[in-house]
C-alpha cells in the first residue's frame, strides 16, 4: 500500500507520499481498497497544526473516504467483499449519546485517516455507501454529509414547511440545501456571489439572499450557523421565538462576541454539530438512496497530486467538495 | 343563522334543520361566517349514538369546517374581519401534553359543532388557513388533515428517506400520502382496488400493494394503522425492530386479538393518534402552504342535502373527502 | 381594589398605590382576590425602564403572585370558588411550542402584574396550587419555579444520577437545587459565602465549591448558567462532551465573549429557558406536591410597604425569594 | 474453565457442567473471570426450547452476570486488569437506534451466556459497575436492571411528581420501584400478597394495592406492564389520556385481547421495552451509584447447582432476584 503522511511534521512541505506495508484485518476488522478521500475545513486546521494536541504526526490525514472491502475477519458479519463503504468519521460512536472520548476516535487526527490506498476499519464503523453514486461523491458522506444532516436532525428533526436559513455555500451548506428540500423545508441560503446564487437556485434553494443583509426578521425556524464568530448575532436576530441556531463552523474567527437578552427572552437553543454516530451515517445513506441526491463535487485531483487539494481548498474559490482519488495507477 | 341538528335524539332522521339565532361572539371570541364541512368516520359513529355517553342531543355534527370571521371580541388580537379560518378540533388544547378532559372540548360532541352557517369559537381555537385552498379543501384540515399530520410527527417526526407503510385509501390516508413524500419518507399504500391504485400512484406513493398481501417482511420504520382490529398483527410483521405502529381507526373492528411475543422483542412502539392540538393545526397549514398541497374532494353536497352527506360516507365508495358546503341561497 | 402602579413613569417614584374598580370576570374569567406576590430579578429590569419599548406605563408590576377565587365566568368550568391559583407568566402559552408573540402575553409587563388587590385572569391561565405551602411560598412558583423547572426538563430532561451544575445561590438556584434533589440527580451548587454554602447543604446539595473555582473538568451533564456573561465560558469548561448549558441570566452582564471551538467540537447545546407554559406550571405543581417541597422565603413585606421590596431585592442579601403579601388590612 | 451447556438439547435434564479450553481475548476483547450470574424469566423459556428458533443448542445459558477483567487486547483502552464490569445483554447495541439484527447479538441465546467460570467479551460491550453492589447484585444489571431503567426512560423520562403503576413484584417490578423513587415519581405497586405488600413499603412505595383491584380510575402517568395478556386491558384503563403503557412481559400469556377505543380516544402509547443498549447500561449504572440502590436478592446458588436456580424461578415463591455464584473451589 501507499499512504500520504504528515510524517516529521505537520505543514504542506512536511505532507509526504510513503510506501507501508499492506495491514491485515483482526478478527472483527474489514480491509478497504480506498477509492477516494473528500478535504473538510478541518483539514486544514489539522495540516497547520493549529489542532487539538493529542493530534500528532506522524499522521495519515482526511476522515473523509469510500473504499472497497477486500478482505475480513472471520467474526465480521453483514458485510462482504466488494461492497462499497465509508468509514465513520467517529471509529467509536455507534449512536446514542457520544462517548466522553469522543474526540480520541476521530479519523484524520489523531486517528490516522483515509490518504492512502489501503486502510483496515473496525467492520461496525464502515456503512455501505448507494449506487447511484461517484466515488468522490460518496467519499463526501462522512464528514461534511452526515454535518449537514444532523444539523437539520438535532436537536430536533426540521418539519415539513418549516424555515431553514442556510449561512454560505460551502460543503456542509451543500448538502444541507439538499437534504433540507428533501425533508420539505423552505430553504434560504446566502451568498455574497451572483454565480453562486444562480446555482443554489437550481439546487432547491427557494430564496438566495446577499449575505451581507441578512434580514431583520425573526422568522426562521433553524439557522445554519456556518460562520461562527462573525454571523452569531445575525442569526440571532433572524430566527423565530423558540427557535434553534445550529452551530457548526468558526471559519470568521473563534470568538464570538454574542448579545444574551434576545437569547434569553425569545427562548433559542444553540446547539453545536460536528459529525455525527455512525446511526446517523446509515440514515444519511437511505436519505441520499431515496432522493438520488447528488453532493456536488468541485474538484478531483489525482492521489500523487493531494497536496494541490489542500490548496485548492485553502484558496476558497471551488463551488463544490474538493475530492482525491484513492486509485493509483502503478503498484501499490 | 340556520343550523343542522340532531334534535330529538341521534339518527339520520333526526338530523333536522333549524334557524336559530345568530350569537354574539365574547370578548375573545370570534363569530364565522361557516364556508364548508367536512364529514369523518367519528360523524357516522356520533350518528349512530355509538359514541361515549357524553355525546347527547340536541347537538350540531361535525367537526371539521372552515369560515370567514364576520365578528370579534375586543380583547381579540392577530385576527381581522374576513380572515378565513378552521376552528380546532379539540377547542381546549393548545399545545403541549393534552388537557385530562381532552374529550370534553371537541367539536361535533360533546359540543356543538360546524354544520351550521354561523358559529362562534374562541379566538385562541381558530387558525388561518392557506389561499389555495378552496372551502371543502380547507374545512378537511382540522380532523382528518390533522391526524394524519400527527401520524407522521408523534411519537418522533418520520425522517427522509424513512418507509412509511399506509393502511388503506381512506380520508386520513390520502393526506398521509402527500404528508409522507413532502417529509421525504418512502411511501407504500395498500389497495385492494386497482382504479384507487392508478390515483395513488398519481398522488405520489412510491408504491401499491394489494392489501390482502401486506407483506411478511419486517422493514417499514412506521406504519399507519387505519384498519384497527382486523390488521394490527399484519402491521406488527411488517414493522421494523424499533419501529412504530401508528394506531389511528377501528374501522374493522374494536377488539383486536394482538400477539404479543413480536411486540415485545422488537422493541415496537404502538402510538394512537387522533387529531391533535392547536400547535399541530398551525404546523399542518405550513407545511400543506409551503408544498401547495391539494386535499383530494371526493364530492360536496349543498347545505340543504347535508344528510345525503353522511349516507354517502356510509356507502364508502368515495376516493377523497365527503364534503358540505355550508353557504346558502336563501336568508340566513 | 387597590393596586400598585408605575403611574406616570418607572422608576422607583413612581410606583404609586392606588384605589381602582374592582373588574368583573368575563364569561371564561376568574377573579382573585390577591394573597401575595413575589419578586424576580426581571421586575427590577422593568422598574428601571429598561425593559423592551413594549413595557410602559402605567403598569400594575410584579408577575408572580397567588390569589382566591372570588368570582367567576358562566362558562369556566374546572375551578371553585375559594380555589388558591397562580396566574401563568405567559398568559398566551398553554404548551407546546411558544407562541410567536409570546412576549406580549407577559405579566408584569407588558400586561398588568399582580401587585394588587384584585385581578382578573383567564381561567384557563390558572392553576391550583398545594396546600402545604404558605401564600408567599405558593406566589413564587410562575416564575422563578418554572424556570427551575423548566432548566432542569428542556431540551431534554435531567436523569437520576446525572450531574447538575448551578452557578449562584439565587431564587432559580434555590428551587433547582430541590427540584434537581427531587430528580435524583447529584447536585452541585457554586457560592462564594460559607453561611450559604451550610444553608445549600442542608437543601440538599451534594456539593458545595467556591464560585471562583468552577472546575475546570468536564464532568456535569447540565450547567444552569445563572450568571451569564461573566460566566460562560466557565460553563463551557464544566460540562461534559454532549452536555447541556441551560441558559437563564444576564445578571453579569449582557454580552458573552464565547469562545468557540470547545462549544463545537464537544456538540454542547446552549439552551435558553425564561419561565415556561402553563403545563409545566401544573407538572411543577405535581411535583412540589409530591415532595412536599418548600421554596425558600427571605422576607415577605406588607403590602403598603411593597416599594421597599424592590429595595431589598436590589441590595442582594437576602437569602431565599422576596416577596409581597397582598393582603391589607383596611377596606379594598 | 468450566460452564454450564444445554449440550444436546434444551431442557432441565440437558442442562450440563462441561469443561472447556480457557478463552483468549482478541485485539479489541476482554477475559473476565465470571463471579455471578442472575436469571430472569427469559432464560425459562430458553430451557424449554421455546424462544426462536435462532436460539439452539449447545448454548451457555444466562444473559445476566458480572466479572473481573483478567486479560485485555492490545487495542483495548479503558479498561484495566482488575476492573469488575457486566457484559452487556445486546452485545451489538452501543446506543441509538436499535440494530435490525439486534436479536442476534444477545447473551443466553442465540450468543452463548455468561454460566460459565470464565469468558470473553468485545471491550466496548461490557460496563464497569458501582463497588458498593456485591457480586450477585451486580449480576442483576444488565436485563432485569436495565429493563426497569428503560420502562422509566423510554419514550420519554418519568419526570418527579409523575404516577407510575407497577404491575406486580417480579425482579424488574422491584427494580422499577426503586428506580422510580430516586426519580421523584409517586409509585403504586399491585400485589396480592400482604408480606410482599409490607416489603414493597419498605422499598419505597407510595402505594400497594391489590392486583385484583387495578383501580378504574385513569391517573396514570405511566403503567408498567409486566403481566401481559390478562392485564393489558386493566392497563389501559388505569392510564390517564395521553399517558403511556410499558409492555415488558408475557407471563400471563401471548395473546391479548385488547380493547382500542379508548386506546385511540384517549391517545395511549404502548411502548415495549426488553432490555436496552450499553448506553442505558452505563446511565443505570450512574444512577445506582449516586443513590446507593441495593438490587433484591432472593437467593444465590453455588455453581454447582446452578440447575436448582431455575427451579426456583420457575417455582416463582422468592422475592428478589435468583442469582449463581461462578465461583468454584475446585481447579477451573
Amino acid at each position: 500500500m501507499r499512504a500520504w503522511r504528515f510524517a516529521g511534521g505537520f505543514g504542506r512541505d512536511n505532507l509526504v507520499l510513503e510506501p507501508d506495508e499492506t495491514p491485515e484485518p483482526g478478527p472483527r476488522d474489514v480491509l478497504l481498497e480506498m477509492r477516494a478521500a473528500a478535504l473538510n475545513w478541518r483539514d486544514l486546521v489539522v495540516m497547520r497544526g493549529e489542532h487539538r494536541r493529542s493530534v500528532r504526526p506522524p499522521l495519515i490525514p482526511l476522515s473523509d473516504g469510500v473504499g472497497i472491502v477486500i478482505a475480513k475477519g472471520e467474526q465480521v458479519e453483514g458485510l462482504g467483499l466488494g461492497d462499497r463503504v465509508c468509514p465513520a468519521f467517529y471509529q467509536h460512536w455507534q449512536g446514542g449519546p457520544p462517548p466522553p472520548d469522543l474526540g480520541r476516535g476521530r479519523l484524520g487526527g489523531p486517528l490516522d485517516g483515509v490518504l492512502a490506498t489501503h486502510r483496515v476499519f473496525p467492520a461496525d464503523a464502515v456503512v455501505r455507501v448507494p449506487d447511484h453514486l461517484s466515488d468522490p461523491q460518496a467519499a463526501t458522506l462522512p464528514c461534511a454529509g452526515i454535518t449537514a444532516w444532523s444539523a437539520l436532525s438535532d436537536p430536533a428533526p426540521v418539519r415539513p414547511g418549516e424555515i431553514v436559513l442556510i449561512l454560505g455555500s460551502g460543503g456542509v451548506a451543500l448538502f444541507a440545501v439538499v437534504l433540507a428540500r428533501a425533508a420539505g423545508a423552505r430553504v434560504i441560503v446566502t451568498t455574497s456571489s451572483s454565480d453562486r446564487a444562480a446555482r443554489l437556485r437550481e439546487m432547491g434553494a427557494d430564496h438566495v439572499i446577499d449575505r451581507r443583509t441578512v434580514p431583520d426578521w425573526a422568522g426562521a425556524d433553524r439557522v445554519l450557523e456556518l460562520g461562527g464568530a462573525g454571523t452569531l448575532n445575525d442569526s440571532v436576530r433572524a430566527v423565530r421565538t423558540g427557535g434553534t441556531i445550529i452551530l457548526v463552523g468558526n471559519v470568521t474567527g473563534n470568538r464570538a462576541d454574542l448579545f444574551l437578552p434576545p437569547v434569553l427572552t425569545r427562548r433559542l437553543t444553540l446547539h453545536s454539530v460536528s459529525c455525527g454516530p455512525v446511526s446517523a451515517l446509515r440514515a444519511l445513506v437511505r436519505a441520499i438512496d431515496r432522493h438520488r441526491l447528488d453532493p456536488v463535487i468541485g474538484r478531483v485531483f489525482p492521489f500523487r497530486d493531494a497536496p494541490a487539494a489542500f490548496d485548492a481548498l485553502e484558496r476558497g474559490r471551488i463551488f463544490g467538495k474538493v475530492c482525491v482519488s484513492c486509485q493509483t495507477e502503478g503498484p501499490t
